[in-house]
């Protein structure tokens, strides 16, 4: 059988995770893509740090011009993460004539354009289904699988750390900051959570689903975004007497007025494949026009359920396909004209809005005014009764669910809201998604 | 662009909605595949019958062999279903060295050694993504995106009439026979739903599925099936109110003792994602060795859905990534060894029971002491008082959960209890998938 030299930049949890099966597994991966692979060096920073996975005869070094400049290497394995040096050492792949699997989503988002020229003048491919979502093969679903559909719209919650800690602030009503410190203690979460709990993580995978989804050659500052580190556990208790779950979504939405993109912590009902996604998990929803309504689900992190990404990548690489794939998707392409996003004036949603107020007869009637005459008409309101150990006339807690309405009404009505003197606290606004 | 020349065979639901694909998303297709393609010939029986797709240039013929000895055409899709004529012009279209896509697990389950090995000898490439779970990709999901997994076990729900039907009986405390009405009333359920009721087309499935997960050459008679012809509202609430609802599974577990196939109804905790899979939807549980879980949700049936499948086959084969996929994957192989089943006496799993008994004292010992004396430990019982009104000694259903017990043992207690004078009605015995 055919051999074919493999390069693994960087032996962190993912690279560890691809090591182990690239040597444990070496018979599975040989009987499914055609050809023996063999790992032939790892690229780490040290070279004394404690391995989790015997390398045996693959050469450990710390250069990756030693891979590089290796003519037997077809296919170099990034899983350095960041851009920097990633990015050169990508590009450098490539120019040497070697193909590329990467599970770097922000890499790819932020510099997609340039890897994939570097790519079709080298005639080389990328491969990057670790990416998004983790051992989920979301990519191939939309890059091959679901090819015969236009897909109209996405909503995905592919940050594992943010559900986490979603599900904790939901099942023990615990504060944002004791979840984190929660899922820190159990690996969910790094040690500095900003990319995470910001949504910046989020913006950058949706960026790369809508390259597939949509051809649409977006960057993440293109996405508006909103992280789950200010969200109040109240919010998630009105929500959950609404009948809805808080989830830190990635939207995508195709519409008349071109493509609507969002990350943001949003109400999703009960009950719904996505309302159930829960802890570590990731889900991503797809909704085409011929297929209709389709969910892919499973562990959107982790050291083997990535790994099992980006090894089925190399499969796909060192059997053919993935060559195809690369040639037929022409994904960030230069010659793409920029994306038309939807104008904010024509965003509409239903919305979920908290507001406290001071507790006197009227003030209900005073904020409806506001919001009829912005044309926003409410499908429900809580107001529960403070009770008589609460002082007398402190602010209370009012919850209105909005019916379809737009954005840029909401935003105006909110600011009119805030205004008024019986309101006590900067209102609280979410998007719903049905 | 280099054009590809297509012949359809069949124009039911499926083939109108793949015709209609075809036709209407032409520059799609187009630019997704590299090719464009030509919907050449399209075979019906009746030229007369008015069709639902306006087929343009299309040749419309009755005689296949048209389409068969035509030089020109290099793929051939077939969505004519059942065994005959479908076998035998699947072999034509291989011997004449055309590419096959078909939706047809019937055809598959039954003959696939025979046709894989026509197309190995004629150096061709089936396709047969629309064949389980209609719209869901769950065949690239096992074939290629998860390639680097050893799948450990599968849980599907792959039979869209079934889960109508269950829906209904669960939501509505419908009895099976008016549920199935209501299925048929709304086109869910064929005039004969007989293969769909019994099992025997999720068994098909189970087949397609186990080849791809396990390379296992299973037959349909070797998988253990029951359908839910002979499902009592009764369990269906005593389920739902021990926490579970009861779905038709097709089940497939790799262990030490060898793979366990088998298809019926089940109890699944409610909560968890295959629970809340209702109405037609489809859903495939996938466990990997590395990627953990994972859950493929989606239509399972319909025109379009099922287009979408079959067009994304069109798709790959076209675009040259089904050849390398079927080389690769050495599916229905002669020369594949007899798959290892698991003996029956090995099978184990938690069993939910309802007994039909006499209400007198010391009968639910009397129960329990069978069960005990077969090592089979309870995890929880319901008995309802059966009220005043219930004449004296009318039987009462009794419902034993039970903890992890073997088949075998369950099987030669429940024969026990039946014989008890005691015991009204057979006993009642279904399996609880966690």
């Amino acid at each position: 059988m055919q051999r074919v030299a493999v390069g693994l930049l960087g032996l962190g949890t993912v690279g560890t995770g691809v090591a182990r099966l690239l040597l444990d597994e070496a018979d599975r991966i040989a009987r499914r893509s055609g050809r023996r692979l063999d790992l032939k060096w790892v690229v780490v920073r040290d070279l004394d740090k404690p391995r989790g996975v015997a390398l045996g005869s693959t050469k450990v070094v710390t250069d990756p011009r030693r891979v590089l400049e290796d003519p037997e290497v077809e296919v170099v394995v990034e899983t350095i993460g960041g851009t920097d040096p990633a990015l050169s050492l990508v590009l450098d792949a490539l120019a040497a004539g070697k193909d590329v699997v990467t599970a770097n989503k922000a890499l790819l988002a932020e510099h997609g354009t340039t890897i994939f020229a570097h790519a079709r003048r080298a005639g080389r491919a990328v491969a990057f289904e670790a990416s998004v979502g983790g051992g989920i093969p979301i990519i191939h679903a939309l890059g091959v699988a679901l090819a015969a559909n236009q897909v109209h719209s996405l909503a995905a919650i592919v940050n594992g750390t943010c559900n986490f800690i979603l599900t904790a602030m939901t099942r023990e009503a615990t504060p944002y900051a004791s979840a984190l410190r929660k899922a820190q203690a159990l690996g969910y979460a790094e040690a500095d959570p900003t990319l995470d709990v910001d949504g910046t993580d989020t913006a950058h995978k949706l960026a790369v689903l809508s390259q597939l989804a949509f051809e649409a050659n977006v960057t993440t500052d293109q996405i508006p975004r909103e992280g789950i580190d200010r969200l109040h556990t109240a919010d998630i208790r009105y929500a959950g007497e609404l009948g809805y779950v808080v989830k830190l979504l990635a939207l995508a939405k195709l519409s008349e007025y071109g493509l609507e993109l969002r990350v943001a912590p949003t109400l999703v009902k009960k009950g719904t494949p996505l309302a159930d996604v829960s802890g570590p998990y990731n889900a991503i929803r797809v909704v085409g026009d011929a297929v209709g309504d389709t969910l892919f689900y499973g562990r959107g992190a982790g050291m083997m359920p990535t790994a099992s990404a980006v090894v089925g990548d190399l499969i796909d690489v060192i059997s053919g396909r993935a060559r195809v794939t690369f040639r037929t998707l022409d994904l960030w392409s230069e010659t793409s004209p920029p994306p038309k996003l939807t104008p904010p004036n024509r965003v509409r949603s239903r919305y979920y809005l908290r507001f406290t107020i001071a507790d006197r007869p009227g003030v209900l009637a005073a904020l409806a005014r506001v919001l009829g005459a912005h044309e926003i008409s409410i499908a429900s309101v809580i107001q529960h009764d403070p009770g008589d150990d609460a002082p007398a006339g402190s602010p209370v807690p009012l919850v209105i669910m909005t019916h379809l309405a737009a954005e840029a009404s909401v935003r105006a009505a909110l600011a009119e809201i805030d205004g008024l003197d019986v309101v006590h606290a900067p209102s609280v606004c979410l998007g719903v998604e049905e």
